[in-house]
């Protein structure tokens, strides 16, 4: 069997590892000159492979791809496009096959979310309707940790490991402030319908009073009354009121808070997002001074503060992505299975892609207490294991040293697409 | 000459490294027992002074006062509390020297920015003109970075650590998204009057066309239309456009843009800060698909990511305060000296409270580029060294440990007195 190229291929929101998967991949795949020739990289995604923007990623050193495992954001560039049904584009399925046959490539590594496992089946699929020998493998990643089959999804464990040192070192400012300065603080977090993120803020306290006090889940519609009333209860009690709020929370209406239509004087739609409208809310309903933050990218970014537990699974599920193909495996995703809390223990085995795609995972209702504004101690015994450890990314000169790839496109083969 | 104690206060906003000035202040006093007893510190700053609520820090192990080294937030709690003239609030200058007087308090350490220079070197005059005997020495803390006299604030060179960190990495997350996704980011930081916080965000660019692209400082006055003239620029040269602005931001007619008495729908006061206002500017009017993040507290808490210049001198200015009043110096800052820029050299010497108190420094105009929206090579060279060095906190359970002091106070001797 002679070698067949490779393609990757980022897909979605990147995050502070989504390069660790890339650089597992490209090392690993190198590692196994016979059977795989070039490591090809989709430029922007998904894209590239249909406009035949690929990335030849043989001219990158050794070097510098071992520094992707450092790097945030998405070294190929990542994007937001998500290929409609077989039925709906199927000139576009057909694309794809085309490319892949005009540059040999026998592997599909595709690195996203739910959206992307799907596109990867879909592709899967259609290589083989198409006759085309393909093997169609997805690497999991997302932020919001909503996939389903795998214990975590890569690029979670880090965020979740800023946002709670974020809410732990806000919190001892707040604190040290509290009695002449802001009394509620409120920092809002990623998350549009699951709210692992917000729930990973908890982590920050350990003991009776510390930050955070109050979360509000997507997962939990928004009472404002009963908020109120724990809001000043805290204050009350500790002085202050730190408070995480998932950016997709909902109002009683089951609507998003923050898309609540509100427009200021101008008309214009509301500036700030549900973060600032909660610090109001409580500002005008109990008096209290108030600070908020929204972290945003920061937050998913923060590679100086990624888990090392984060890195070493994105590391492991890209290693395992070129290994299940090599194996002859097709349609899957290398999944992390835990095997046991504490230590935590994992390993890394492959689930069937049609039963990833387009399954939302949220927080079980076990994980929540039962007054809806924190979690449970089975919440912070899998959350736990998920943000261990540190794995510093070199600095120069006062800060994180990223690397920035070449990047070179190959020769193109074909006659343009129109994306 | 017996010993007599200690009084440390911590004032006003908090830093990620004013408690490794504390530890500095408690350290190098319990080297000297023959000269200084015990360090009282204030409960909440100066009003611990005023109410008699003084925290006996000799009751801290060696141990955990040596953890206020990686510790962020005020770890005797600290207040936004200005004393008021002596002319005006005579009452209150006499209670601190009461205070002192009923615990042989010989020394007062006073841990804030401008508003507390005043206040120290205030106390100061009253022990004279009472006829009470102190060394009154006031310790630079700001994360503004706008005392006169001193190189910087500690506090600073961890803020503008952790904004360059936070604007690099983000910028990277932008850039690989910006074909179909975000094309503009705002970034909004601190500094009400002075735009240094700002003008550290340009540290996270080394070449063309890298993120920040953009500053919008306190120093100029916001020109709309040629802001958004750079911004299209940006989009069309580089994909995207990262923008920093400070919170201070002010608008043609010199009022905060901030501040601009908008309100909702339902009349409250509008919820954002400048960095929404000027992302939804950008929207309005060139459409272009935008982010924005507040990074608020958790900029000036972040001690995970601190510069390790910024440690030392913390702890320098906290130890020569000690060494200053040992040498019977009053009315003294210790100020950081920049003897060399590269590699950076710098020592203390005692600057007059009375050329300290009431001048802010802010932003001179050589360090601000012509177009007014970035800053020249000797801004970068006076900002680069700041930010040098990594000093980790210890990490437990994936989070970063910082030390809660059991912060016992001490038996009242006076009547009270309500602040």
């Amino acid at each position: 069997m002679s070698a067949r190229n490779a393609f990757y291929a980022q897909s979605g929101g990147v995050t502070a590892v989504i390069n660790v998967s890339a650089c597992a991949v490209i090392e690993t795949a190198r590692q196994h000159p016979e059977r795989i020739g070039k490591v090809f990289a989709g430029r922007d995604g998904i894209i590239g492979a249909l406009t035949e923007d690929l990335i030849d990623t043989s001219l990158e050193s050794a070097a510098d791809i071992a520094r992707l495992r450092h790097t945030p954001g998405g070294a190929f560039g990542s994007c937001r496009y998500k290929l409609k049904s077989i039925e709906q584009n199927r000139r576009e399925y057909e694309r794809l096959i085309e490319v892949f046959r005009a540059h040999d490539i026998g592997y599909f590594f595709y690195n996203g979310g739910g959206d992307s496992a799907d596109t990867c089946f879909k592709v899967a699929q259609m290589a083989t309707a198409m006759g085309y020998p393909l093997q169609a493998i997805h690497i999991p990643k997302t932020v919001d940790n909503d996939l389903p089959l795998t214990d975590t999804c890569p690029g979670f464990g880090s965020v979740a490991k800023y946002v709670a040192t974020s809410m732990r070192e806000a919190g001892l400012d707040v604190a040290s402030m509290a009695r002449t300065s802001t009394k509620v603080f409120v920092m809002e977090v990623m998350g549009r319908h699951a709210g692992w993120i917000t729930a990973a803020c908890a982590l920050a306290a350990e003991n009776e009073g510390e930050a955070p006090h109050l979360l509000l889940l997507p997962e939990v519609l928004f009472d404002e009354a009963r908020f109120l009333v724990r809001v000043r209860e805290s204050v009350a009690r500790y002085g202050f009121c730190a408070i995480a709020v998932s950016e997709g929370l909902l109002g009683p209406d089951g609507k998003l808070l923050a898309d609540s239509g509100v427009t200021d004087a101008f008309g214009h739609a509301q500036l700030g997002g549900v973060g600032p409208q909660i610090a109001q809310l409580v500002k005008q309903q109990l008096g209290y001074k108030f600070h908020w933050a929204v972290a945003d990218y920061l937050q998913r970014a923060a590679r100086h503060i990624a888990s090392r537990t984060d890195i070493e699974q994105a590391y492991a599920v890209g290693r395992a992505a070129v290994e299940m193909a090599l194996a002859g495996e097709n349609a899957v995703m290398p999944a992390i299975r835990r095997l046991n809390d504490m230590p935590y223990q994992w390993d890394i085995m492959a689930a069937p892609l049609d039963q990833v795609a387009n399954v939302e995972k949220k927080m079980p209702k076990e994980f929540i207490t039962a007054d809806g504004f924190g979690i449970t101690a089975a919440c912070r015994c899998y959350l736990s294991p998920l943000i261990a450890g540190e794995e510093f990314p070199p600095f120069r000169n006062g800060l994180p040293d990223y690397v920035r790839l070449q990047n070179r496109i190959i020769k193109k083969e074909l006659l343009p697409f129109v994306v």
